[in-house]
Order: structure tokens, then sequence, then C-alpha cells
């Protein structure tokens, strides 16, 4: 490899092997190695040595085309994107930077509507910039605007890792999978829609404090983004050293995603969300939290069981009886996708 | 105004109008309204409802181009950016987050060779990256690559604020000004130099650290980055409520500078610094300071005194005898500088 694909950033295997020979082989230590959502980190307070403060970290740059889409546009995706990471380690979202990459000649009104719309989630997330920068590149170096938020987040609760998940526990999912991709891929090709298909794009903190408030026991949060759940699963499989079952009917899926699947060829368990998250929790806590998952999303449902039997894998089971492996998406569906 | 134009990206008064307009408007709080280099941030800690860790936090992004130029590349700038700005509020820089968006196509040797020039530049800065974040976008709808660097530090002393400049203080600046942005004109330009000039891209926390280390009391840093030393100059004379006399004669220009901005029509104190600060501090500490900042490099000097004859205003002195004020850049004199 000479050169940078666009399967790189795909959020499946070619996006992992870069990050693992050049960035981990540069910058690696014991936080970036925990491959989270977003990194724990440790403050020391001025003048009492002893005493340390646990916060959250989590960076995100949003390239997504087209800027405006049904359910979302680039600015509240932006605020969502880093907001969830953080909600993804039980952290309650406070302080975040902004850096905007602009091309000369774009609307500044369209600057004011996605700046809006930031400041609208912003407030769902009760968090705020505290950091700014812009700059704009001369015309036809960049293609309209791409915008970075990093996040600093309190965290709620202490232990939530993706390399925790054992055979006690199950994995829920928050509502039906694939709206964003499904979504981004028919905006791109033109498809036109009868239906209600919209990006599922929302802030997770309100979901994940309710659980947390709700007294629910977490083992593990993720939000499946690029690589859609199947990268998701994957993940855990390999952090946790486990085996991952999942029955392909208990996959929730709406119409709308199911006939773009078919349309163009793609598996759901591909697509991206951008408001969607998986949660591994111990079994005696299933019932909890899935009753509090559905009040914000009737179609919430358990997912996948963990067990030994191919660890490292996930093992699709289907209606028929048969089963395969569910692997982890390569080369680039769709780029740019967020 | 309708859409963004290249001097509303340029650190001077186009940058601050939009700034101001757009982003303001939308997210303005009590932190952005000290427009300092870096906010200063409370965290609460988790159980200990009295206690709070206070830390600093800064986001960048770099477009500088070409990506390699003397004295540095976009991996050594984009460390340096953010830990400077950390650095400026007299914190120690600590985590750091990356986001990169990378041209389909770019070379993996030359993002090898950025990510070393990084490393070696965390590493004199005591930090570590901790999350990041790799989107790849189809050849042509970037130019390159763009690198967003966002950090975290401790704060080594409280108060140092760019709003608290007095008549006690005088100003004083760490080298010779404007080599990065000479520098970044005579690459573009193609300008074949004999001279030895290049950027002064280096990173100013180990600086810092010496003379707050050294007992300096200070009142004021920032660097000169976008905009200049003419930049800061202005911005500190409104945040402050003063004015800032600067004799001509003593701001401290190499000649290779000199030469390019001679050639090309530009003054120095416009042109942009990527390893040089300004330092606001009490008449009494001047000589402590200066002798600090002079084994960093020789060519430190006092800058500026501040008085109250034209408030809010930056009055230069030339070796005639005459004055004339010294404006915020307007226009955008070089895009892509940083």
């Amino acid at each position: 490899m000479k050169s940078v694909t666009l399967a790189m950033g795909n959020g499946g295997e070619e996006n992992n092997k870069l990050i693992r020979d050049v960035f981990y082989g540069a910058f690696g230590n014991e936080v970036l190695d925990k491959s989270e959502d977003a990194a724990v980190l440790q403050l020391k307070m001025k003048n009492e040595k002893l005493k340390i403060s646990e916060i959250a970290m989590s960076t995100d740059s949003f390239t997504v085309s087209p800027l405006f889409f049904p359910g979302s546009d680039i600015g509240k995706l932006s605020i969502c994107g880093t907001c969830n990471d953080l909600a993804m380690m039980g952290a309650s979202p406070k302080y975040l930077t902004l850096g905007m990459v602009i091309e000369e000649g774009f609307s500044l009104d369209d600057l004011q509507k996605i700046v809006a719309s930031m400041k609208k989630e912003l407030e769902i997330n009760g968090a705020m910039i505290v950091s700014g920068d812009t700059k704009v590149m001369p015309k036809g170096t960049i293609d309209k605007i791409i915008i970075n938020t990093t996040g600093v987040g309190e965290l709620m609760v202490e232990g939530i890792s993706s390399n925790a998940i054992s055979k006690d526990d199950v994995i829920l999912v928050s509502r039906d999978i694939g709206c964003h991709g499904a979504t981004i891929f028919a905006a791109r090709e033109g498809i036109e829609l009868e239906s209600e298909l919209k990006s599922d794009c929302t802030s997770l903190y309100p979901t994940v404090k309710a659980l947390i408030e709700g007294g629910v026991k977490i083992t593990a949060l993720r939000d499946a983004t690029r690589g859609g759940v199947a990268a998701v699963l994957n993940e855990w499989a390999k952090q946790s050293d486990i085996c991952i079952e999942v029955e392909e009917e208990s996959i929730p899926v709406s119409d709308e995603v199911k006939g773009i699947c078919e349309m163009l060829g793609f598996e759901p368990t591909m697509l991206a969300n951008e408001g969607t998250f998986l949660a591994a929790l111990p079994k005696s806590e299933a019932q909890k939290a899935l009753k509090i998952l559905k009040e914000f999303n009737a179609n919430a449902s358990t997912l996948a069981k963990v067990t030994d039997s191919y660890t490292q894998k996930v093992v699709l089971h289907s209606s028929w009886g048969t089963k395969r492996f569910l692997e982890s998406p390569t080369g680039e569906l769709l780029p740019r996708i967020c």
C-alpha cells in the first residue's frame, strides 16, 4: 500500500489497519490501546496532588455530502457525533471545540443554518462551544465545508468499556438500523422516496442518562456509525475476546431501509447510523433497560447473545436455520457518509 | 456579505467579524466572550461536589500549503499550534485529539513523515494523542490533507488573561518576527533563497515553563500566528482597553524577512509566526523575563509600552519621529498559511 484509499476511511477493516499501522505505531499509548469511543483521562487538581478528576474526550471530523439531508444536516450531525461518543462512555457532554474549514464562496445563509442546527443540538446535550477556529480555503481546494468537533465530558459512571463484555451479558439495540446510510445513499443517487425515510441522527445522551438514572448496570455502549452494526459487533468480539451470535430475524430494519438495500445490494448491518447504539449489559438488567430504551424508540430490542462458540467472531443465524460469519465491512460503500 | 471570502480566514478584521456575527451570535457564552488563546474550564470531580479541576482547552485546524517547507511541516505545525495556545494560557499541554481528513491517493510515505513529525513534537510538549478520527475524501474534493488538533492542558498558574493588561505592564517579544509567513510566501512563489530563512515553527511550552518556574509574574501571553504581531497588539489594545505604543526600530526583524517584505510589499508585523509570542508583564518583571527569553532566542526584546494616549489603538513611532496607527490586517495576504 503506497497511497491512501477511500476504503481506509470506511470505519471497517482497512480503516482499522491504517489506524493500527500508521497512528498507533507513532502515538500508541495506554489510552489509545483501549479503542473506546471516547478516551477516559485523568487530570490533576492544582495544589492537591492526590486529587484527580476524570474526564472523557473525543474528536470527530464531518465531511458528509450532501450537507442537508432528510432528518438532519452537517451541523446537527457534528454535535451529535461527538456528544454521542462521550455519552457512549457514560459521560455527560460539557465543553466542545469547533474547527470549521470552509471553501471560499460558501453561502453565508447555509453557514447560518448549520450553526443554528448546532446551537439547538448543543442545548439538548447541555454542552457549550468553548473554543473555535475558522479557516477559509481557496475555491476548488475543498468541497464546501468540513467541521471538526472535539468534546470533553464528565463521567456519570465509571467502568463502561468495550473490553469488558462477557457471557453474562446480552446485547440490545436502541432502534431499527441503517436509516442514516440509506438516507444518504438515496439523496446521493437522486432516488425519490415516497416514504418517510430519514436519517436517525440524534443525540443519545438523554437515553444514556435515563438508563444510568434508572439504575441499569451497563457493561459497554457503542453507537453504530461508519461500518454500521456489523463493525461494532466485530470490534466488540475482538476487544472482549468473545463470540457474538445474532438471529437475523431479531435485527430491527424498517421496510424503507430494506427497500433501499434490496435496490442497491447492501446489507442493513453495514449501513451507517448516527443515532443508534448497541448496549451490552448483564442479562439480569435486560428487561429494565429495554423498557427505558422503548420509551425513546419503540423498535429497541434484544439483538444478540454472547457465547464462546467462535471467539472474536460474529455469527449470524438466518431464519432458515443456516449460519455464517458476519464480517466487518471491507471496501468503501459510500465515502462522506458522515 | 452573502458568501464566505478568503479574508474571513485571515486572522484579522474580517475573520473577527465572521466570528462575532455568526459564531458568537449562536454560541456566545462567558468562556468565548473572553477571547483567549485557550478556554479555561472547570470540571466537577465525581462525588465531591465542591471540588473542581481547572483545565485549558483549545482547537486548531491546519490547512497549510505546501505541506513541507523550510523549518517545519504540517505535522509539527499541528502539534505546535494547539500546544502553543495552551501554553499561552499558562497551561502544560497534556491530552490531544487528532482529526485527519485526507484526500484519496495521498502518499502514505508523506503521511508517515507527517506523523513522525507530530510524534517528535508531542514529546517536547509532554503531551499525548488520546483520541483520533480519520476521514478519506474522494480525489479532487480536498487538497491533500487537513489536520485538526484539539488539546487539553493543566494550568500551571492562574489568571493569565489578555483582558488584564494595564499601564504597569510592558510588552516583550520572544524573537525576531515574520519568519513563518515569509517562508511560506517564498515557497509558494517559488522564490529561491540563498539565505537561511526558515519558519519559526516551534513549541513554546518550554519557554513559558521556564518563565513560570523562574518566578516571572505574567499578565498575558499570545502567540502571533495569522494576522501577525499587528493582530495581537490590536486585540490586546481592544480587550484590555489600553493604548499600545511601539517604536518601529525596536521590532526585531531579520534581514531575510525584510528582504521578502521589500520584494513583495508586505509589513513584517502582519506576517504570520508559528513560534513567536508576545508577553505582557509588569515593568518590574521585564529584566528577569528578558533574561530567560534570551536563553531561548537571542533576539528576544522589549517591543512596546502601554499608555492611555489612544485607547484601543496601537501607535507606531517611526525612526523619523512620525507616528501612525498600526492597524489589524485586512484582506487576505496569503491563504493557507497555517
